[in-house]
């Protein structure tokens, strides 16, 4: 028996979303036929708005509804202080821990040999632009603690040997292997104290 | 930090899907940055279209893209064997395991109390017509080997006993507690094997 179009159509798009395998792809879809209208109407619109009203912070990179994130606008953060973190979620889960003050950077990527992303596909030249405006004491790198993450880490670390600042990494209370968005407050807590010299 | 408008909008619609908490949306709404315009509105164009081309087979309930459905219309299955289900997937399952040719009806639904889903909310006036037309020797109930399911059977046998018919149930070689459509072929050849009469 044939699978209808319509349903291997929507299967096919829920499958590129991540976790989401050939099977549960086609559990959700078959789910969907009983979803009301409505509630179909209010998910398809809200994919397909989903950018439209999100653009990238001019200063760090992270996404925002305006010109300039949130966290760029507080003059209250220390300026001293730079964070660099792989993706937007990031700063998500770094705010939640409550225990950091300073300012971030968002790469909005990972050098990937894998998926074909290299060094120039990274937000690096704002960086390297704030860089310049010798403000900033200290530079963290927070990527992920994976190879692409460390790949990356190790780079930025190079290229911004120059710019006389104290380059660190986030300590190894992270979980080896793991993804940054996952790792409970608390770990993240103490993987920001025990942050050590590159 | 606040969460952007247009991503806790996509997470809420993300979570209805089954097997979706709130944390796994929030993984796939920030994946979903990622897409490409293309991706992202063939995805919501997928998901707006899903039941404009999608109606329920006029014979037996089933999910067609016409009037009636492929088996309906194949006059090489055995008309005088039906079976009864819960929901069209299920009946996807039992086509892969390759050991019914007979007929199927579709209940699109189990009697529930939880869900508030009752007797009249199924597709049954449709099941008594049928059977009126005394082609049908034997009535397989393969609703789900949960409460609902169980209900339901217990319900319909009781509710067809006046048709002279064979009413059977698949054999509980099925897992108690489970879900049919997660079911290996195998396991849902044995349990059509040994059906018993209820």
């Amino acid at each position: 028996m044939e699978k209808l179009k319509s349903l291997q159509r929507l299967e096919e798009g829920l499958a590129k979303l991540p976790g989401v395998g050939k099977k549960s792809a086609e559990r959700m879809a078959y789910s969907m036929l009983n979803f009301s209208d409505e509630d179909l109407l209010e998910i398809s619109e809200s994919i397909k708005e989903l950018k439209a009203n999100i653009r990238f912070c001019k200063t760090c990179g992270m996404i925002s509804e305006e010109d300039e994130c949130e966290i760029c606008k507080d003059s209250s953060r220390d300026e001293s202080l730079l964070m660099v973190v792989s993706y937007p979620k990031d700063v998500i889960s770094i705010e939640k821990s409550g225990t950091y003050n300073g300012r971030y950077h968002v790469l909005n990527g990972e050098i990937s040999l894998s998926k074909g992303i290299h060094i120039e596909n990274l937000n690096l030249p704002a960086l390297y632009e704030r860089l310049s405006e010798n403000k900033i004491t200290e530079v963290i790198l927070a990527t992920n603690p994976t190879i692409d993450g460390e790949t990356t880490a190790l780079y930025i670390a190079k290229a911004i040997e120059k710019y006389n600042v104290n380059v660190t990494r986030l300590a190894y209370g992270l979980q080896m292997g793991g993804n940054l968005e996952y790792v409970d407050p608390l770990t993240l807590s103490k993987a920001l104290e025990g942050r050590h010299k590159l």
